[in-house]
């Protein structure tokens, strides 16, 4: 099956946004790239990188006559931009989102769209630390996983063509219950990035250690957790507003299970200790072996030689 | 000041003892490497490994004629080494150790020793998830801090020489209290492994979400967290026991202000979350800037092509 758009409209051009343009144009996905930004500097920057074929301030302008419309706005602002391109949308179009969370971008945006359009809400597990436009490279979904997670009524012509768009993206596809992705990504994704984002923050009012003793000696573990902690405050605001079930149930799984762990701690229980850290090495080796993760130590970070 | 040992004993060759082997020789700091570690197949493979010049069971033996002796065992362990060397120390040495805490070493070790031993605890800030003999490379400690804690009585001219040492393994060197050495690793150390090790241990415990689903989309964030969760059981286990007070005090801060999180989640506090997912960004850029991380997106782990 050749994946081809006559015309794509992307409609946020961040991280995620400019990667696709990157990989459309890398692909040959479309004969036409159409962006659209909120900010007017952001477009600008998108321009100059030219990372489409045409920039529109209006988003209803950008996705008139497109076959395929990716929305990659945070997901706080799906239902506003869902309103202002209804009225525009070509009949028959696909349109998709890369939002990390599902439910609540299908219970913004849903009862704005026509019957005529083929709305199938998506999501690709990747990303960087960075954000913006000059963030983007085509290669960020290679081998990575896009979950999407259509209607009820999808049709399952329109929802392998997009299928096949990731994986002609370089992503594998799978297909999923929306509520059941909230539950996965709020602990894989969106509960990593709060304890991140919550003990930097713990770190970083300390009296007792100051800020430079952190920065000096983060090689030993902290620094890990600032890449996490580096992702967009716009974004995961809006996560942690719109998955707040999920992710308050990971959040009191975490809780209770560290609980027992400080326990353990104060007791001097070396056996429950050593048990826990034993069984956490067998996952990331599963993870290496899975292609999700680099197989060399330090994330590669330490140039070995021997 | 040039700094060549006569003959340097290394007691455990784990990652950081290998590390050092390799470090001594690649910069011509000793004219003898002596070995000892406690497991017969870890000694065996150090010696396939080539990695010193005599290898010892008994680390009495290794010791014996050392102007410099390096302890890198399990914090746990420092006591009962302490005790099987004492006696074989040569009048004058240096004692110097690797532990990841200092008040504890100090307090199992010093009661061992004899009075014309120069004792100086240490801890090289440098690591990587993996473990044994065959983990360790020379460049390991290349622009990390080493903490030197001196004791009140240490010879100024001793704690030279052992800087001088670790400079020449491509260390920076530091001198710091035991009691504020184990309060500040207590928060850019201990405490994210703590933390790494229970999330990953959460994730693994859950029944609505697979073990599958974790590894496959590991990639939005999770994987970041096993790799301190892969690190040596032993080791951590010993850090949880021999540093109690400082983790147990850093827990609760952490605990505290999770709570808070969770809090402004539940009541969909958004500028609290943002204001905080704002001011951790900045930490990030610190340590890139300090030389503590390497300044590229994902840890480097993405090949970027543009």
């Amino acid at each position: 099956m050749s994946v081809h758009f006559k015309r794509i409209a992307l409609v946020g051009i961040g991280l995620i946004g400019s990667s696709l343009a990157h990989a459309i144009r890398q692909n040959g996905l479309a004969e036409h790239v159409a962006i659209s930004t909120r900010s007017r500097t952001t477009l600008e920057r998108a321009r100059q990188l030219g990372l489409g074929d045409s920039y529109f301030e209006d988003p209803g302008d950008a996705v008139r006559d497109a076959d395929l419309v990716v929305i990659s706005v945070p997901v706080g602002s799906s239902g506003a931009v869902a309103q202002q391109i209804a009225g525009s949308l070509k009949p028959g179009a696909i349109l998709s989102d890369v939002g990390s969370t599902k439910s609540s971008v299908i219970a913004q945006m849903e009862p704005h769209l026509p019957a005529d359009i083929h709305f199938i809400p998506g999501h690709p597990i990747a990303g960087t630390e960075h954000s913006g436009p000059d963030a983007g490279f085509a290669e960020l979904f290679q081998g990575r996983w896009c979950i999407l997670t259509p209607l009820p009524d999808t049709d399952t012509g329109k929802l392998e063509a997009l299928s096949e768009f990731w994986r002609a993206c370089g992503s594998k596809v799978d297909i999923m219950d929306p509520a059941h992705h909230d539950m996965v990504l709020a602990i894989v994704s969106h509960l990593p990035h709060i304890i991140a984002y919550n003990i930097v923050g713990t770190a970083d009012d300390l009296e007792a250690v100051t800020k430079s003793e952190v920065i000096k000696y983060s090689a030993s573990g902290f620094r890990d957790f600032t890449r996490l902690a580096a992702s967009d405050p716009t974004m995961w605001r809006d996560v942690c507003l719109h998955n707040k079930d999920a992710i308050l149930e990971m959040l009191s799984r975490f809780s209770e299970d560290l609980s027992a762990l400080q326990r353990a701690i104060r007791w001097g229980d070396g056996e429950k200790l050593f048990d826990l850290f034993t069984r956490t090495r067998e996952v990331r080796r599963s993870i290496i072996e899975a292609g999700q993760e680099i197989d060399a130590p330090d994330f590669g970070r330490h140039v070995v030689k021997k």
